[in-house]
C-alpha cells in the first residue's frame, strides 16, 4: 500500500495557498430537512463553489503549487466532465495553458465550459463509444510529450486531495462536534481529503463514504482491503463512476469509518428534494449522500450531521424526473 | 391619493420585530454575470429565503404585529401562490391559525406548502376558471364573519409593505453607494417598500421596478399617474399578474424612478441563465429584474446594481425549456 504523504499541515497549507481564488461557500440549514432527517443538518454548498464543483478546491492548489518555470508549460488531464472545467478555470486564472484530454461524447453544457474557461481540448481517440482509461492515458500522454504540460490527476494526486480536504477545514471552524460527515465518493479525492482532516481534527465525528449501488467500487473496495475496480457503472451519478486510485484508497481505508450505497430511485428523489427545500441546484453525485442519510442508510437520527452538496453542474435539458411544457 | 403613513423607521422596527423569524439572505455575486451586464452586480437572494420568497417577510410583520387579542382569532388572505405559502409559515410559527382563500385550480405543489405549513385552505367559487378579485374577496369575506380573522392583504397593506422593505436595509447594509437597485413589480409591495428605503438612505441609487410586457400595469399607470388595472395578464412571471393597490402606487410614485418591461423570452433566457451559473432556482417573477439588466432596458454598464431575486418557488414539472429524458 502506497502513503500518501499528506497531512493536516499540507491542507492547512492548500488552504492558505488557495483562499484568494476560491469561495469559502456556505453552510445552509432547512427545518424541513430536519425534520426529514430527524438530525440537526447542515449542507457544506460546494455546488456554489468556482465552477460549480468541490473540485475547483484541488485544481486551484494543483496549479498555484507550479513553479514558475513549471507553470509555463501549462498544466494536462482527462475528464469528460467537472475536473475539465476546474483546472481550466485555475490554469487561466493564473495565465497557464490548459489541456484537457475529453471524450467526443462529452456533454455540450461540459465542452462550453471548459471552453468559456479558455481550456484546450483535445479529443479523445476511442475504438468504443466511450474512451477506456487506457485511451484517455494515451491522449493525456501524447499531449505531455508534445506540450510538457504538469499532469494533474482528478482525484489520485496528492495536491488534487490536499485542496479538496480544504473543505472540511471550513466545516470545523464552523461546526465543532460533528457525529457525522457524508460525502460523496467517486476517484476519491474529496473522501480521501475530507476525512484527513476530520480524522486529525475531529476524532469523535463519524466520516461516511456515499455511493451509488450502480457504482459500488469505493464500498467494495473498503470492505475487501484492496481495490476493486468499477465494472460498467450505469449511475445517473456521472462524477462518481470512475475507481478509487491507490492514493485515496490508502486514506480512505485508513480514515473512513465506512461506505454505504443507495439507489438510483433515491439519489432522483433526494436532488429533487434539495432543489425544491433549499432551493439550490445540486447535481446526482451530490444527491447520493443526502439519500444516504433520508434512507437511514447511516444512524443519524437525533444526531448532528455535516453534508457535503459536491457540485451542482447538471444539464438542464435532460433532468431525471418528468418536466415540460 | 392616499397617504400610505410607511416611513424608514416603520421599516426598521419590522426589521427588529422579524430579524429571529426570517432569514438574512445572502448577496451573491458571479464573475461570468458581471461580464455579460458589463457591471457589478450583487444578487439578494430572497429565493433562499424562508417560505421561498421575500414575502415571508411582510407575513411575519403582519402576524406579530396583532395584539395578544387579535392574535388569537388569525389571519386571512386570497392568494393562489406564495402569500399563501408565508402567511400559513408566520401564522403557524405564532400558534394561531391562518385561513387562506384559493383558487381550486390552484398548482399541487402551492396547495401542498400550505398545508406544510398548517393553512386552512378555503377554496374559492367561481363561474369561470379563474376566480375575479370579487370571488377572492367575497370568499375573504366569508371567512372573515366566520371567523373575525384578522385580513392581511398580500401586498396592499402597511405591515406588508414595511415587512419587504427590510430586504432593502440589510442590502445597504452590506453595499453602499449602488448606481441602481432592481426588483420585479406584481402587487407592488417589494417595490413600494424597497423604494422608500433606498430614497430615505440612498439618496443617488436609482430604483427601477421591472415588469414583464405581458402585464404591464405598474409601467402604464407610473406613466399615466393614476392606477391603469391589468389587463388579462398571460406572462410565466405568475407572481406579476396582479395590479397595483392604492397604497403601493402612492409609494411607487414617490419614489421609484422608473419601470421598465421585458419580454417572455428574455423572462425564461434571464431564469435559465441564474439557475446555470449561480446554482440557485429562482421562480420566473425574479428572472424579470435580471432580464432588465441583460437586455439593457437600463443602463447597468459600468454601474454597481442590485437586483433582488424575490422567490424560488418553480413547478419542477412544468419548466419553461425542453427538459427530459
Amino acid at each position: 500500500m502506497v502513503s500518501p504523504d499528506i497531512t493536516l499541515e499540507t491542507v492547512r497549507e492548500a488552504h492558505e495557498r488557495i483562499a484568494g481564488f476560491i469561495h469559502r461557500t456556505p453552510l445552509m440549514r432547512s427545518r424541513s430537512l430536519n425534520a426529514l432527517m430527524s438530525a440537526d443538518v447542515v449542507f457544506k454548498c460546494e455546488n456554489l463553489q468556482r465552477a460549480g464543483v468541490f473540485k475547483a478546491r484541488g485544481a486551484f492548489n494543483a496549479v498555484y503549487s507550479l513553479t514558475d518555470a513549471e507553470a509555463t508549460r501549462g498544466v494536462v488531464t482527462s475528464s469528460s466532465g467537472n475536473q475539465a472545467a476546474a483546472l481550466s478555470l485555475a490554469a487561466s486564472s493564473r495565465g497557464i495553458p490548459a489541456y484537457i484530454a475529453m471524450p467526443k461524447g462529452a456533454l455540450k453544457s461540459k465542452v462550453n465550459a471548459v471552453r468559456r474557461y479558455g481550456g484546450n481540448i483535445v479529443w479523445v481517440e476511442s475504438r468504443g463509444a466511450v474512451p477506456t482509461s487506457e485511451e484517455y492515458e494515451a491522449t493525456a500522454a501524447r499531449i505531455q510529450d508534445e506540450t510538457r504540460a504538469n499532469p494533474v490527476h482528478p482525484y489520485n494526486d496528492r495536491r488534487t486531495i490536499a485542496g479538496q480536504g480544504t473543505c472540511a477545514l471550513e466545516i470545523i471552524d464552523e461546526r465543532k462536534n460533528l457525529d457525522f460527515v457524508l460525502a460523496p465518493v467517486g476517484g476519491g479525492g474529496l473522501l480521501a481529503g475530507v476525512s484527513l482532516v476530520f480524522k486529525a481534527l475531529g476524532a469523535n465525528t463519524r466520516v461516511i463514504g456515499c455511493e451509488p449501488e450502480m457504482a459500488d467500487d469505493a464500498c467494495r473496495s473498503f470492505r475487501a482491503g484492496n481495490i476493486v475496480p468499477q465494472r460498467d457503472p450505469r449511475t445517473i451519478a456521472d462524477g462518481l463512476r470512475t475507481s478509487l486510485g491507490d492514493l485515496t484508497f490508502s486514506l480512505i481505508s485508513h480514515n473512513v469509518d465506512d461506505i454505504v450505497t443507495v439507489s438510483e430511485e433515491a439519489i432522483i428523489g433526494a436532488m429533487r428534494l434539495i432543489w425544491e427545500t433549499l432551493k439550490i441546484l445540486i447535481e446526482p453525485s451530490s444527491a447520493v449522500a443526502v439519500a444516504a442519510a433520508l434512507e437511514r442508510k447511516i444512524p443519524v437520527s437525533g444526531k448532528t450531521v455535516a453534508i457535503i452538496l459536491s457540485g451542482g453542474n447538471v444539464d438542464l435539458d435532460n433532468l431525471p424526473w418528468r418536466a415540460n411544457q
